[in-house]
């Protein structure tokens, strides 16, 4: 079984688009876990205003959060995940931890701590942050330099604060190029994972990517991936689908680019990726609620058919072949000898003839191919 | 006066391109340094290829570095950095350092490491690192967890190799999306940064952004150049145009968004950095000769301009208030007072009324058009 | 003076966007018009639904009017352009005059026929039309040949109702290639021009080309309008800003690809335009109500210096020279002789020598750098 | 049996891009011929200069064709289509039509002109021309009205020659929006079916889309396809991949975009296409000879299976019903009943209420997830 999560927000969302209004009633939040957990999901996230109001009351509040519970309880999914909204409301115009405005990075700073609380107390695991409102439209707004200090001091802050109260939580940044903002800070995979590695408590802090995000500036989504797995940082993930550079479309997993979902697939179930697979995508504005379910179990059904087409390639005799060919196993292989100085490298290897070695063909077109083969089902 | 330097592959273009023959006659290389002299350049740069034909034997090498060290002893000029080509000859074809080939790796590594001792020859304080090939067209083809590790490998090692010989260089790792590969390793300066955060000699390596190559992500360049300065690791840069994403254009300086060139020149005379202004661009396939000369005349006289703009901008007392009624200097105040406990913090400010705050106008377009104004000389 | 104009949708946007509320109050048209005529605009342009609320009754409907008209009268402010909103209410969510519904192009034919009459009693002589909703996220979704099928007879519809009731409108579509639709029809200046030359009345449509809506594909928004233009059919233009490929931006004009900004008020000052000069941006949400007419200030002084940068430019002798060393003059010159058959020019000119003439340098970064600095008021 | 075709650039590229030299030998017409007879291919295509080397004399022009012809003869393999190269030599470096130099236009021309006789010696029926060089790196060195008019002669000039000898072509325009130019002229499918509208004989000319093309603006390719077959002006098709918009890659058909693949061949093989499956690719640079027909054959093979995946599609009663529920089907209605007038129509449909008919669903997603198990095999 495949920990599948769903944000409140994503089969929540009501289809209001810069240019239209709302074409779905409200859902509310008990619905949406009994619906999901019906469909075959695990988990269920949201952001602090997805289950309360901003601004509600104390009564407002528990009655809440304790309809919710109701819901997980019966239903047995859990809340990996819990996140806080620093963008919806007019306050966060110029940013949540690096607003302009200082009274704003206070406001922020406590909403996130403060939605700590309830994290933990619905069992969260991981805290992820969206900056989405930390950027510009214009260079000219700007200290990207200063503003990169308060992300810093907030992100210390709130990582003090899990270990003061001993909430044990991981945190993840999720990355985005641009939109609501015109350039957000933190832009891509990469910018966050450098960020991180400033922090006072960096190994509590990694990444949160969502491939159309990364897509969003036509990066190759698998690699981004790679390179965090690579760097023990690849905490949790967002799926769903993209067509390339334009406006975050949060399409259903694999309606966006299908080989790419692949190989992702193909990544996560063996690259060393634990966590959950957790889909941010938003149904369509031209579905009803029947089209709502059927995209959330879409989401599910098609990351299921990704990972079996995948373990079909990774078994294939003549994949394992073609990937020893193409020398992807050799990778492995570090490039100096073991216990090979320096010096002993430099004075070695005289007879290499790198016209002789360039004639060797790679085959990777053949390895493509038979990947496109498995994800068509054609072997 | 500003530290202006060329690669001698800039002015030195012949005009190929993947759909046409040269356009233009070999330049050798006494014959640029003396005429980039003569248009008021201080220093020159180049890939090992360059300079001495890859293959070249003992004499060749040496009549070459000789005429070159000639004029650049006639002239003045300086070599402040130095690269290796790991991308043109055909055995590079799966990369260099993270070819899948593991005698190719031996190879590549090797061709940097004797390429130190000629930038040490030559006074050279900085090594640029750009792995073009480092990459893939799909999915399938590279093991990217391993490939990381390779290029590790291969980072660490060439940092050794620079402390033992004592040579005291800097390195900084030029990142690009894509191009010639489908997909490029650390391609963007975030991705760079967070990989440096991972090598043993991290503290002697940086990164060399290039204007083009993070837009062709279309990603903020002044974002990320703030970013690597924030990181302290700004360690060179390469100066052009760019249209946005398509192929790398390597237009004049200012020749592509020019919005974002003001601001970048305003970035790195206030901003903390002190390296060279190296320009990395190619004279149009269009132009003769005397064109090319023309060419690189303009990325100097461009970048003069608009550091004098710069200059007008900030010495402006109506943009100094725009910049404080914005807030854009009250960033640098941190968020919690000094001292200011997270406890206190949380108990504190109560008083904050989000909807009140939230009117708040920041005046960013007033302060973006005066920078407009600044750069027409309109104000 | 120059004719800007302004949509009421402009200086009206509030400020609500994909992942926020609105950070500014209501404007309403009477208001909206008596500031943009304080600042300087000759006109205002409206969608039915800024004016008159979607389903109005009579009595609002004329109330609405006639405050609006009143404002008019009293500032001397004209509606040179009047548009339909067939995109903001769910009925149009899977589109307007392309809807896979049938009964919903109905309506949206009926909602465009019936606001001819309210832009025919206020003077309007252009109608723009923007499908932001004919358009699909799935291939699977639509059959784009019936749809464009769909298309041309409600233009040709609307088209001839004009005719029969004597209004004399011009017709202008307006392209875009993605956002609020994950692709729409027509998705840039071609292809409506191609399109347009399918209709009934194409003598009477032409487009309305967005700068940001090229920009989105990140095609040369210059040689868009240059084709409009040659092909007679630029009648009318939305000046804005864009960032290149990502969320349709509206930035004020300039605050873009400046640029490119420059090239379009050269060529529509000197290539033959004669329509308005249409602002159809939105003030940053970050702004308050200040910002927003510093912002709508902002459009047309940025113009009006461009203007004058391009006056200068192209009176310079200097720049007159290089136009003609470069041979931009010479391509008024047909190619074949006056009077020469196809037959003799087969069997003259067997002198040409490829390689010889391959040698002519065409001066264009000469020419770039030229109008570089007339734009940056350095000459 | 599908009538596949390869230009013989595709499979004779010998790996050499803007970063490095050749990887691969020479590859003559005869065996190219004989091989992709061998794999299946149908038909083959060429420009001059890949036939006949830019500039040899008569003796070696007959002995190539010569050659060419006895393998087309061995094999049964036809010419569908010839195209002339206008980009290579440095003579074309401003463009060939419409090249700044009026004798580099009149050599352009009769290069044209000349090779229409050697596609009619090999029985070719289509004529593609793709003007790769028209364009510019600035907007300051083309005057692109006049450009347009130059171009415009030049097709009208070569479509009269084809009626006046009798050879019965039809011409097809290839867009593309840059590359090797900074932008293209006639840069997308719209743009030139636009300007084929306003050619004197528009009738024998349509256009050849490139799959790779389209999407480098990150447009739609199945839309522009749709677009031209309903202008009935798919006279050609280029089919590859390509990731979105960064240089131009020429991939493997498939092994882009693969949704995207899925539902153009859908398209083609339901649409109303009846030319050849034209493959226009480059096996990968680090492929060697046999890399290069795998790759061949990799076209093709995708081809055909997504061509069954297509007929399983449209044969899928579930699918079909689906289709019917999102008014797929339902466009093909006109919007009028038969016979009605717009005042009719005006004064009817009173009943209408747009909140009730808003909440009908769609079922896109429904459909979208049917079509990719389909392709998947899942189904």
């Amino acid at each position: 079984m495949t920990d599948f999560s769903f944000g409140l927000w994503t089969v929540g969302w009501q289809g209001r688009d810069p240019f239209g209004d709302a074409t779905r009633p409200v859902l509310d939040a008990p619905t949406a876990v009994r619906k999901l957990a019906e469909l075959g999901a695990w988990g269920v996230t949201f952001h602090d205003d997805d289950l309360i109001p901003f601004g509600a009351g104390a009564a407002e509040r528990d009655r809440r959060v304790s309809a919710f519970r109701g819901a997980l309880d019966e239903t047995g999914l859990v809340v990996p995940m819990v996140t806080t909204n620093l963008f919806t409301h007019p306050v966060f115009k110029d940013g949540g931890f690096t607003s302009n405005d200082r009274s704003v990075r206070r406001f922020a700073l406590r909403k996130v701590l403060r939605n700590l609380e309830l994290a933990a107390e619905l069992g969260a695991k991981t805290i992820v942050l969206w900056g989405g409102r930390e950027g510009s439209e214009t260079d000219a707004g700007k200290d990207v330099q200063a503003a990169l200090e308060r992300y810093r001091e907030a992100l210390d802050t709130v990582a003090q604060h899990s270990v003061d109260q001993g909430y044990g939580f991981r945190f993840a940044l999720e990355p985005k190029p641009n939109e609501p903002r015109g350039d957000i800070l933190l832009p891509t995979v990469g910018h966050a994972l450098a960020f991180i590695s400033t922090l006072q408590h960096h190994e509590l802090v990694g990444v949160n990517p969502e491939v159309g995000h990364e897509q969003m500036a036509n990066l190759n989504f698998v690699h981004g991936i790679a390179q965090a797995l690579w760097q023990k940082k690849l905490f949790h993930i967002d799926l769903n689908g993209q067509k390339g550079p334009r406006f975050d479309q949060d399409l259903v997993f694999g309606h966006g680019d299908l080989l790419s979902a692949f190989f992702l697939v193909d990544l996560l179930e063996n690259g060393g990726y634990d966590g959950p697979r957790h889909f941010d995508y938003k149904p369509l504005r031209t579905e009803d609620v029947d089209g709502v379910w059927d995209s959330a179990a879409a989401n599910m059904r098609t990351y299921t058919l990704l990972k079996e087409r995948a373990q079909a390639y990774r078994a294939d005799p003549e994949v394992q072949e073609a990937l020893r060919v193409s020398g992807v196993t050799e990778q492995a292989v570090p490039t100096l000898g073991e216990g090979e100085s320096i010096a002993d490298f430099l004075a070695a290897d005289e007879s290499f003839d790198p016209d002789k070695a360039a004639e060797r063909g790679y085959g990777f077109v053949k390895l493509s191919q038979l990947a496109l083969e498995h994800l068509l089902g054609a072997r």
